[in-house]
């Protein structure tokens, strides 16, 4: 790490909340600090977090205590970036206006208050000649605000077709594989956490509308707010409109749509069926998704986690680094942030798993040289099958013996099926395959 | 559109080949000048196109033959922005590097020289003081450098799993599909276009090897050549191979696979099997898509069209905004950029489909009275289906009619479905979806 970059003036970050993303934004902001420093070109300095109550015990934070004030107003006045994570229109909207006149730059994760106020608050960053970045605001963790208004920022988009609440796609997912009524799936999604005690925000779709008209606003650059957006929720599918759906190689989920036509745009949160063949299909569990439609980029699709306090932090910290980086320096371009010089591992040493099918003798003892050979290299099996192959005329009983290994290197691995070659019990390696994704 | 943007000092861009990617660049340009002059804060003005041989016919890039010049050299020196879609190492190499000298900036989609020799040109980039952004280099119209470098930049990757190249995948999908040889399955993709005449640098991994070093560079901000990656292609892999993985419910892919650990990265190239839940495995035909694992943010992945004029022209102008836009005024964050202010249409302009289950009596006459509902509301059937239901003692005989429409407006469609609820013949509405995503 350079220790030039650690030596310049800090960044004063303030942090509006510590609840789950507050917490873990705080958390990883310490972990992160070297890191984050050299992206930025200067170090990051925690100058105050916002508190509701004083006197909480938040010591799991990892922070000075004497960091945590009630006085967000004050605080909000002594920051060169103010990180708003309270949720909710006020406060928040007062505290982010206020830190906008004296100076700083926002990052916020406030999806509501953007559904609610979006163009009031870019119109106050404007005027102040401060950022305002909500990467976390839609669908957590996965980057949309970069690639929609950035990366096709050459390009028209035509629609988006959003799954952006994870209770409802985990419900519907449930029905859907466990043939669950409405209710049932709910009281499962409660049981492990992935819906609230009073769903209503999630099930009516609330909380995908105010999302959807934050997406039609990155999507097509205009001004669309939560208002404007139709909405219907996911309680009133039932296990028949599934079954239907099933019948029709379909899925229902609960979709965001933005399209832009020449009449103007159209902003909706529907139940819908979609093809099973569409990649937004396959979005299981509490999942997000958000499959745009583009003139030139044609499909594209991101995917990733909606909620949950490291994966809406991560997003905030992408934010955190990219306004911290425009106070720094001016906006770096991506070929010109600091490097790192990590080494390079042989392929030898890359940590994998061998699918590995074999032609084996059909006789006691086979197994054993077998799995010897795996041992002698320190290599895990984690499966074996064997099947019989009918044997022709004259010949020797054979059998298709097929390996699966745990992680180890490739070396390993490899030396490995170069033992297995040799074995007099083998009769020749049909298939030797890696194992990734799992 | 502001007429204060059009009127300000144009942006001088030179644009490095004119072929499929580069042809596209140069229409795109100009269809969406306008839209591309409110984004960067001032108009892009094409002052050349550099082309191997001049006398070509070209009219069909709707540019002024007067840009089209042979001598890529002299053109270099009086360009704000310098597009190299040339592709090779020379003379692409030598005209970047002359370009930055002269204070251009440079956007280029060249996977090969990036691979070779990123880390010079980052320097020279650095030294020069320009910017050098390179989207359409890995994945095509895919946004991963702004993802990976901005929004993941508060966070650490720790792997990354990418379908990088389209022909390969093509190719793995057909054998796997339809149980055809390797050669076969690049026969059809050579028919198909998919694949060039010549498919070695696609089969053996050169191109993905190429492509897995800028990514490993990207998400481990770090130095990676293409000399170092590990490479197999997938000349190696057979039906049998596909086979057994179908038996472990799984695919066969060719990955390009970026590993960050104590020890250092691991950046390697082959095909391996992954399991069909995998977000992965449901990437077909010659769909590219990235995998990224990251402390905080969890499982991401990003999809879309690896390839072709259109898809690459899309990075290329996204980067060429962000460029120009950071010529004429500094970065700007994403809540400044000016707005448009379109319509938002009703709930009931919306254009959708919809898929209705009725319960209706079995008897003659039942089917027309359905269709001229929906024909009463100009809305167009796309298919029927009826199913006997099996009636109780003393019922009348029942049927279920499935019904799903062609594309109509919302209103059009609910009032279809209010006739239908009137007549006689439907004793209930089970269920009515939308369907969307076809």
């Amino acid at each position: 790490m350079d220790s030039a970059v650690n030596d310049r003036q800090p960044l004063r970050v303030a942090l509006l909340g510590a609840g789950v993303v507050g917490g873990a934004v705080a958390r990883l902001l310490t972990e992160h600090a070297d890191d984050m420093a050299a992206r930025v070109g200067a170090p990051l300095s925690i100058v105050g977090i916002a508190v509701r109550r004083a006197g909480r015990d938040r010591a799991a934070l990892g922070v000075d205590p004497q960091l945590f004030t009630t006085d967000a107003e004050e605080l909000v006045t002594r920051a060169d970036v103010v990180v708003e994570v309270i949720g909710g229109i006020e406060p928040a909207r007062s505290l982010i206006l206020r830190a906008m006149e004296h100076g700083a730059s926002v990052v916020t994760a406030n999806k509501a208050l953007l559904a609610e106020d979006g163009p009031a608050l870019y119109d106050a960053a404007a005027r102040h000649g401060v950022d305002l970045y909500y990467e976390a605001a839609v669908a957590g963790a996965i980057p949309l605000l970069r690639p929609l208004r950035e990366s096709l920022a050459g390009d028209e988009v035509r629609r988006v077709l959003g799954i952006v609440n994870g209770t409802t796609n985990y419900v519907l997912d449930k029905m859907d594989t466990t043939g669950a009524g409405f209710a049932d799936a709910v009281e499962q999604a409660q049981a492990l956490g992935y819906a609230e005690a009073d769903p209503t925000a999630d099930v009516e779709g609330f909380d995908a509308a105010a999302k959807a008209a934050i997406l039609a606003s990155l999507a097509f650059h205009t001004r669309v707010s939560g208002t404007d957006v139709y909405r219907e929720g996911i309680t009133e599918v039932t296990a028949s409109d599934i079954a239907a759906a099933r019948e029709m190689d379909a899925v229902v989920k609960l979709l965001a749509i933005c399209e832009h036509s020449e009449r103007g745009v159209s902003v909706r949160v529907h139940p819908a069926m979609i093809p099973r063949s569409h990649p937004l299909a396959g979005v299981r569990e509490a999942f997000n998704a958000v499959f745009v439609e583009a003139d030139a980029a044609g499909e594209l699709m991101f995917y990733g986690k909606g909620a949950g306090g490291d994966p809406t932090a991560s997003a905030v910290l992408g934010d955190l680094v990219a306004v911290a980086r425009h106070r720094v320096g001016g906006g770096l371009g991506p070929g010109e942030s600091s490097y790192a010089d990590l080494p390079v591992l042989t392929m030898g040493d890359a940590q994998t798993r061998y699918h590995i099918s074999l032609d084996v003798e059909d006789r006691s003892g086979v197994l054993a040289q077998v799995a010897a050979a795996f041992a002698d290299h320190d290599v895990s099996i984690e499966t074996v099958r064997q099947q019989l192959v009918p044997a022709h005329a004259g010949e020797s009983a054979r059998a298709n013996l097929i390996v699966v290994t745990h992680t180890a290197s490739d070396a390993a691995l490899s030396s490995t099926v170069e033992r297995l070659r040799t074995l007099d019990v083998v009769r020749g390696v049909n298939s030797v395959m890696r194992v990734e994704g799992s």
